[in-house]
């Protein structure tokens, strides 16, 4: 193909547009706008660290018919040539005059009729990634066009992989296997968590990730007290379970899963509670097919922790996954989304070692028409010791 | 101190609240919300790489008088609990039926007047981070109160480092320019650039860094096309300028500055364009005092880069640096916000190598009451060369 293209061939860009004016046309929707990292990187294969600098917002609009659009700071015009994307359109940000919202207010205005429909993620999980009061504006401007949310658009569109997307999310759970394969060599007795995080970054740049968007873990006596803490410099010590999760990103692809490992033999509680863990996601790799919804995965992992008499913990017991490091739906009671064939999963339960410690045990898959596919490289069921 | 406290004594959290309540009281705002990872950590020391999942929301409200209160998801609890506020309220997130916008919108009622005034950032470089929809119905809940932006009191607060922030910001610079040192081990004419940026991160990592937010740069004859594209599988070649940009985390408190060096002998037009930027930061360097704006400093620079006969490129002459990889101000012609006295800013000139080709030059300073003390180990004027 000798049309430029990042990341992926024009094709599948072309392919995900075209799914989206598909609902967007059911929707009565007559331009769709987007504005953060995930949603441009996903219509466009733009893919940047640039977006860690809050200066400047950056805009994609997605016309009822024809290619997107891209409204953009003019420092990002060399890149956004190098994508798929042909009309680019740009301004000198940051403008405390007018940062963009002008320019941007024409070209929807061009793009749609004056009694229209602009479409743009409103709904949970989401947020809009420029600021306040220029939405504001641009409302005032397009009046009388409405302003609806699209959230289930985008939604229903990127939840489902191709296997382009599929052998990406595969790619990055393969090098953090490999990172994680190291963990005898950064991970002692005596070590601060500090530099256990730290090094498990250095291994998984080393095993190929582009880039670490996200490591979490913690370490405790047979469990830990939560799992977003920055590690300090606590010394790891005999009894601890020491917990890894990683996001590792490659071209713009994340997974999420994580490993335990006992410093030292460890309780026999911490064993119990390792093992009904894998029990569950064994029970949801079976069982779940497409046409579940995201809460009977949740009722089919409670269950089963009950069954072997732990306590599971509050909260979700897994997550959708992708060009970000969560994505809907959320494996909660509450969530009724439907799975589909393509969606890639996290399986994530949790359950209760004491009363201030717990375990997370997490799997990354792939829904067929048959079932689960693993992407990440099974954990062990019994709970590993690091060689101390 | 017995208190409990991350990052910073609980003092330092107090000042900053006193500061911004200051500021409220002179604009009448009864409550602040916010909504971001850099005003949350800011106000709280709530630090954690969680932000990077965006299934939930996150607030903070400051209320006129008195400490501060943490509306949060559950999963946040434990670590709010490390640090210095007292006043937490959860709610188990993701929830679709309420996701937290009842219990903000009751302790929001409970600390206004029914007709009173919320801030909350809307202006330049802000963002909110909640679902859109969920604004509108905290909004609505709240009537008759007034949602007022409240952008610049938040920047005159933050913009001001204290003498703890700006030791983070130069232990930042310190461990980069460690990382920096050793460019000579992993740059080496016919290695990948994106091998070159994963090195570069993994030396980071080495030094200290706690995470690497930003790396970015690029490679080409002479200079390079721009500087925000990722790396590809381009080598490193005899002519070519490499530059590398990064933005390391500790505690988290970021530096912001890049480094060039030519693999071989440099061409002329290199050469000098190289100390022309060098001059034009030395000259800002020499002159710079709190009471300009910084449209003084872009024409200060763009003077010096004029005076040397080269060409500036459009765009930003460097920011404000801190909590986030770049901060208010913005070094543009535009941009009237008065320097003071603490800010944490970038240099960070380019000009014109070639029709498609630039370089760029950046350091960190903190601007005290005598003129700019420099953050980074300075660049050399002298482009220097890799030992091919």
């Amino acid at each position: 193909m000798d049309e430029p293209s990042l990341v992926f061939s024009v094709l599948e860009y072309k392919r995900r547009i075209a799914a989206l004016q598909d609902l967007m046309a059911a929707d009565s929707i007559d331009a769709l706008l987007l504005t953060t990292a995930a949603d441009v990187f996903y219509v466009t294969g733009f893919l940047t660290r640039f977006w860690e600098s809050p200066a400047r917002p950056w805009f994609i609009v997605v016309p009822a018919v024809g290619d997107p659009v891209a409204v953009i700071p003019s420092i990002g015009t060399e890149l956004m040539k190098k994508t798929w994307v042909r009309t680019i359109r740009t301004w000198d940000a940051p403008d405390p005059r007018d940062d963009g919202i002008g320019l941007l207010g024409s070209i929807v205005g061009d793009l749609t009729p004056p009694t229209g429909r602009v479409g743009l993620p409103m709904g949970l999980e989401t947020q809009l990634r420029m600021p306040l009061a220029d939405y504001a504006k641009l409302k005032t401007r397009l009046l009388p066009r409405a302003f609806v949310d699209a959230t289930a658009i985008v939604q229903r569109v990127r939840e489902v992989k191709s296997d382009a997307e599929v052998a990406k999310i595969r790619e990055c759970c393969d090098l953090a296997d490999r990172a994680f394969g190291q963990i005898n060599a950064f991970a002692k007795a005596g070590a601060p968590l500090a530099e256990v995080f730290r090094s498990f970054q250095i291994e998984l740049l080393a095993a190929g990730a582009d880039w670490v968007s996200y490591v979490a873990g913690g370490a405790g006596q047979g469990g830990y007290g939560d799992v977003i803490s920055p590690a300090g410099d606590q010394r790891l010590s005999k009894g601890d379970v020491l917990m890894l999760d990683t996001g590792a990103v490659r071209d713009g692809y994340f997974c999420d899963y994580n490993r335990n490992f006992s410093v030292g033999p460890p309780p026999s509680d911490t064993v119990r509670v390792h093992e009904a863990l894998w029990d569950a996601t064994e029970t949801a790799l079976m069982t779940i097919r497409p046409g579940w919804t995201a809460a009977d995965v949740h009722a089919a992992m409670d269950q089963a922790l009950r069954k072997h008499g732990v306590t599971p913990c509050a909260g979700r017991f897994g997550h959708g996954l992708g060009v970000t490091l969560t994505e809907w739906p959320s494996f909660t009671p509450l969530d009724t989304t439907e799975l589909r064939e393509g969606m890639v999963l996290t399986l994530e339960p949790s359950a209760v070692v004491s009363d201030s410690h717990l375990l997370v045990h997490e799997e990354n898959l792939v829904l067929r028409s048959s079932g689960p596919e693993l992407l990440s490289v099974r954990a062990p069921r019994i709970l590993p010791e690091l060689t101390v």
